[in-house]
């Protein structure tokens, strides 16, 4: 039996991975905006999110929730994290029993401080929960790139069977059963960048980030461990690996940010125009109180929230991170 | 009481440890070539590896072995893994019983496949061995840009002392007790650059480059667990750091290799051009032999030699990598 698949929000990333998914299985994409729907289903593109692209031919789109998750055995949220809940309510009117859900956000919810995984096992309880993480830019795999990426769920058999949902001979699709490893890479991996922008911005040089690379990975480590997750996860596909991609690309958002404060630009500017499309400018917040409240060491992390949102300089913050005591390299 | 310091060697990094540590301790720094060591002792400058950076003030160089190693407490050996054992047995006529043998060598020793804190307990046992390793290239530290590197030995309380050898305000330096880890991370990540530099010298994007990085990083991980060493050790600053720092460097040979070979150079002239100063191209050969031994799987290593040493097509090695099988992400 083939698994129907539907994937909810047709962005870069949701399109893509729907894309990927019609060639093994049936699926379809529900998108919030029906001219994109149509235009995904007629016209094979997705113009506003990713250009002249044409995605899988057996692929459909919809713009009513029903007709995408009703008749589906694994759904997919293609959703960022400040919008994940209220979709995932939507969602709910129509899924079946037991169908697995999983999410492809990079963030924590703001205020509950939770993972995209628990929220959807608060809004579905029942229904196994999981991610698909890595480091993927959609444009490349769109243009017939090979490149890797993480499922993770808890349970062994149901991993491998949406292991072959998704993966694809250019798109190889490791199985991980340490979801929380996988999320927080994700979405710390994003505040980590800004850092690395700030730190080239002022030319602190190619040791420097290499160095900020490897603490980032490190604090990432230490809260996924406290997490309940496993710290050699972070060393994958969906902690490093993304976070090489995110740190290196010129093209990373959340990267842009930190060159911009670097520059000296006023924070609200910055946040105006990069910002609200930056998952990390959010994620610095919730991940400084969850590791306040989990009395997790993030160094970086804190100076970053910071910089952002206490108003102390970056200069300050790189001088305070350089002023720090040095122990072992894995203490806590 | 301050510890003496020897350096042996005084390429760009030894005559950069030298300086480091000349801060921080009495440093004689040992050159092969007289002219070297009146020129570092006389004018402050290895202008030869160096340029116009001036080392520490009250570092002295000497070409004679036993001024240098006589009196020291500490030797570091700041020597290629290839000419290693030579002059470690010079340094055997004149070495203090118990002093530690710290090892600055980024490769495995050709034919016996040891890593050189084994070449080191070979040639002088009884005395504790260690390394210095991480993402550091020495015309940044020279420069006064910031960076971080590990000290790793066994014993506790010795790599806490050496701690206090090496690091500054601006050289950050941790220690680690996981030697094994911190070798092979030094040593392999110049193979796994060479593939990234194929990888980048085709064109096939940000993607796949993210995802070489982080599987080179699991199969480094397996081979240090393998030898005894812990993996979480390669996701340090001796593993990731270093590999980060040599695959994004647009400085690196080892890089400069791999682009050379995409691009359908000979070998024999990319060999004789870049390869007698990139460790990576003897160490792919070493390092898959041991794989091949211990039957540790790493295919990336195996592809990077066949390509060098076999005459396989660098683009038949990549379809080969993209043709294997996926499984668990960390499987073995």
């Amino acid at each position: 039996m083939r698994l129907r698949v539907a994937v909810i929000g047709a962005g870069s990333w949701g399109t893509t991975v729907a894309s990927v998914a019609s060639h093994n299985c049936p699926t379809v994409l529900w998108a919030r905006n029906p001219e994109i729907a149509d235009e995904i289903t007629g016209a094979r593109t997705n113009t506003r999110y990713l250009g002249t692209s044409r995605v899988g031919r057996e692929l459909r789109a919809t713009a009513a929730m029903s007709e995408a998750v009703a008749a589906a055995d694994v759904v997919v949220m293609g959703v960022p994290s400040h919008g994940f809940r209220a979709t995932l309510e939507l969602v709910r009117d129509h899924i079946r029993a037991w169908v697995p859900v999983i999410s492809l956000a990079k963030g924590l919810e703001q205020g509950s401080l939770l993972r995209m995984t628990e929220v959807i096992a608060e809004v579905l309880p029942g229904h196994p929960a999981g991610v698909l993480s890595g480091p993927n830019l959609a444009r490349e795999i769109m243009g017939g790139y090979a490149a890797a990426s993480v499922v993770a769920m808890e349970d062994e058999t149901i991993v491998c069977e949406l292991q072959a949902v998704f993966k694809s001979r250019l798109f190889r699709v490791y199985t991980n059963q340490d979801v929380i490893g996988c999320e927080v890479g994700g979405a710390l991996k994003n505040v980590i960048a800004i850092a690395v922008g700030c730190c080239d911005g002022f030319g602190l040089g190619d040791n420097a980030r290499a160095a900020l690379v490897t603490r980032g990975l490190a604090e990432m480590g230490r809260l996924a461990e406290r997490l309940g997750g496993r710290p050699l996860t972070l060393a994958g596909l969906a902690g490093l690996g993304d976070l090489v991609l995110t740190c290196t690309g010129e093209l990373s958002r959340n990267r842009q940010v930190g060159l911009a404060l670097a520059r000296g630009e006023a924070l609200a500017e910055v946040l105006t125009r990069v910002g609200h499309v930056a998952e990390g400018v959010g994620t610095a917040r919730t991940a400084a109180a969850l590791a306040a409240r989990l009395a997790v060491e993030m160094p970086i992390t804190r100076e970053v929230a910071s910089v952002l949102y206490d108003g102390k300089a970056p200069r300050d913050a790189v001088n305070d991170l350089l002023a720090r005591d040095i122990r072992a390299e894995r203490s806590r």
